[in-house]
């Protein structure tokens, strides 16, 4: 792997998933490849789950690890072609990331969407300037519309947990008090187009994802009809697609329950707001494997710099 | 030791003391112990001592680290039971904790108290919280009520200085602009019931600490009278706990002054503010010794994280 | 060495430049030096490539690292002798560097100027305070008045890129919108003192850095004329030193275009504001040497770091 922007980097999704849970036994096996190697972690965003699971996996690989908060306010960055600086942003992409590239030998970043500028948004700006400007690979911790780490634990959570060869699995939207982004969603979305499920979604009409990425995963609006014999129900919220960035819907009756999980793993990629997206009693049961699911973050980050150190 | 939430998690405090002065003169004898391992350092306050120092006794002892700087504001903890989650915090304690768990080895963490809510400040919901959905052992860095991070510094400071058997040791209450938690005061007389001292409290009539905690300590409201053939005095400000949190005195005549202090040795837990808790004259004397009780906040620090990882 | 305050620390300018330029090419020979020893980066100011090539080199040089932002607003330190603290600072200098030299084998110190109070600026009251204070060596990553690892670097790029025996390198004012501090062109204006090389100030009229540092620097009003036939041309912005702190000129003919540069290389220290301090021609012009420059950051750290552990 020479970079990993989003789930197309990965060469083949069997053999990541199955090196993923090789590394989970024997987390130090590959120690010597970031021997004198370094990662730079750089957040736009607060992180707790991605923060902690990416150092951890990079330690685990002998790396060393440097963190930086690049606040907004801080640390404004310029990523238009041709500005005249004399306002907010100090320094232009193209100086930021070949300079930083000099000091770490990946960099990892994390930059959420602003839910406003759709078309922005889209276009993925911060981290392809990263890609485009830097002189290494550039790791994606979560970006404007992908969050490619999370899906490979979820797709790791699920060959863990599978019982059957080729498993129901129902992404279920559910309200939220504020608007979130769509990266996670998305990114399982695509995930589970790549392995071997039965991949149904359901939300309130309206609440679709973008259909480039859903191509013909099928949308079912009645949630009990989706959920029906379902082996794995992954709960999401995400705000509107279309009114981008809206809140169009807060209705309590698309929160999960122990009733209509049924028998089914619950999944979600936390943190997750308890009573309002699901029940206590769901995440209290033995069927919620949240914890778990959040555990396989540090063998996703560590299977994708393992092979990314491989390459360098 | 299988945890550090209080004092009484030290199975032998004689014992603790000397091996906290060994690795002082010996500090990466034991660096093979945490090979491998990482310590996640939670602040949910600020701290420098209390940060440096458990860092550098980490990777003394080999152990990786992980630092988060958890603000209140960034990353809303839920503690109560059956809470709709639909305001201000976005995780609960039972997820978070569970999570954080598959990350480090150890949890140590930071959490001060409200000083508005005497009750929930007194049941140490925080750290008592982490400890219940936590997997790994977990370490008061100072909660609402205690920090025994510092009184076991402070003992081993005292064995290092005392010149007689059983000195004659007295807490000082002091004036300071602001209300100070109870932590250290508290962690301080509780200490000084486990070593062999003659231990007295002098402060304001009032200003009387939890007598839970204080027990049969002798208080002495003339301060005069309490510090007279003093060996040790630790002097340090706190709110009141009758009047729960509340600036009740601010006589500088508590101020501690070379006068006072006689021939004993100098004790503060640091920061403190020259000219209001003690004088220029003390601090600047060599009598005082709070620079050297600042360095044993390292191998108190160490002794509690060795002891911890041989029974990880 | 035994601190690196400014360049008078360095012993031999010759030797530590080619030392650099060693170390660049074996960034891992002195792995053994750092062993158990902690380098602590304080910053009372942000910083993107000081706090990682700094961070890098010790990491090189096999140190741990421990940073603390000390913000202002969340840890007032006082500096004046004598105080009351009964305000805003909350620990004094006195305790807080002999505290921290207890922690860490090497304190690295940023603290930008007021550019308000010029006289206190002059002092260098942070940076001297922990000088005092500290009993460890200090490095200064950027105090009020100096940036030595930067003027290092500076040199080490030009010793790199130079064509002839004693290049004419030209320091040459540029507009900014905001004000900023004297440090960097204060310590490249030392440094091209020090190395052999043909230098000469351009600015406009007013903005005279301070005299004793310049010397008897050539300073030439006339950009044009100052330009003439340079080989290295080193573009800063700075605000007035006579009018302390003021930006007296925003004139936009003072900014850098590829044809008054000519046939010299570019030189910055980053971040740069495009199309206002310089053009993007230039920035994308293979005259452009400013990402090397800030490549060198890490060996310019690497080896003042290499020689004070070779002294500890």
């Amino acid at each position: 792997m020479k970079q990993f922007l989003d789930l197309e980097d990965i060469p083949n999704i069997n053999t990541i998933i199955s090196d993923a849970i090789s590394l989970k036994k024997e987390p130090f096996s590959f120690e010597y490849l970031g021997k004198n190697k370094t990662i730079g972690l750089l957040f736009f965003n607060s992180s707790l789950r991605t923060r902690m699971s990416t150092q951890k996996a990079a330690q685990n690989l002998g790396m060393n690890t440097m963190i930086m908060n690049l606040n907004a306010d801080v640390w404004g960055l310029e990523f238009e072609d041709g500005t005249v600086m004399n306002a907010g942003t100090a320094e232009h992409i193209k100086e930021a990331a070949a300079v930083i590239s000099q000091y770490v030998d990946i960099i990892a970043l994390r930059a959420f969407p602003s839910l406003t500028d759709k078309e922005k948004d889209l276009e993925e700006t911060v981290i392809k300037s990263f890609q485009k400007y830097a002189s290494v690979p550039v790791v994606n911790m979560e970006s404007a519309t992908a969050h490619p780490l999370q899906a490979l634990a979820d797709a790791v959570t699920i060959a863990e947990f599978q019982q059957k060869k080729k498993p129901k699995v129902v992404l279920s939207w559910a309200p939220h008090p504020r608007a979130l982004p769509h990266a996670v969603p998305n990114s399982f979305a695509k995930m589970m187009q790549l392995i071997e499920v039965d991949f149904v979604i359901t939300h309130p009409e309206g609440y679709e994802l973008n259909p480039e990425i859903t191509k013909n995963t099928p949308i079912i609006y009645n949630q009990d009809e989706a959920l029906k014999d379902a082996d794995f129900v992954y709960v999401k919220n995400w705000s509107s697609f279309k009114n981008y960035g809206q809140i169009d819907c807060t209705d309590q009756n698309w929160m999960m329950t122990l009733e209509k999980l049924g028998n089914a793993k619950f999944m979600h990629c936390l943190p997750v707001r308890r009573n309002v997206v699901v029940t206590d009693e769901v995440l209290n049961s033995s069927q919620s494997i949240v914890i778990e699911q959040a555990n396989n973050r540090t063998w996703s980050a560590q299977v994708v710099l393992k092979h990314i150190l491989e390459n360098l």
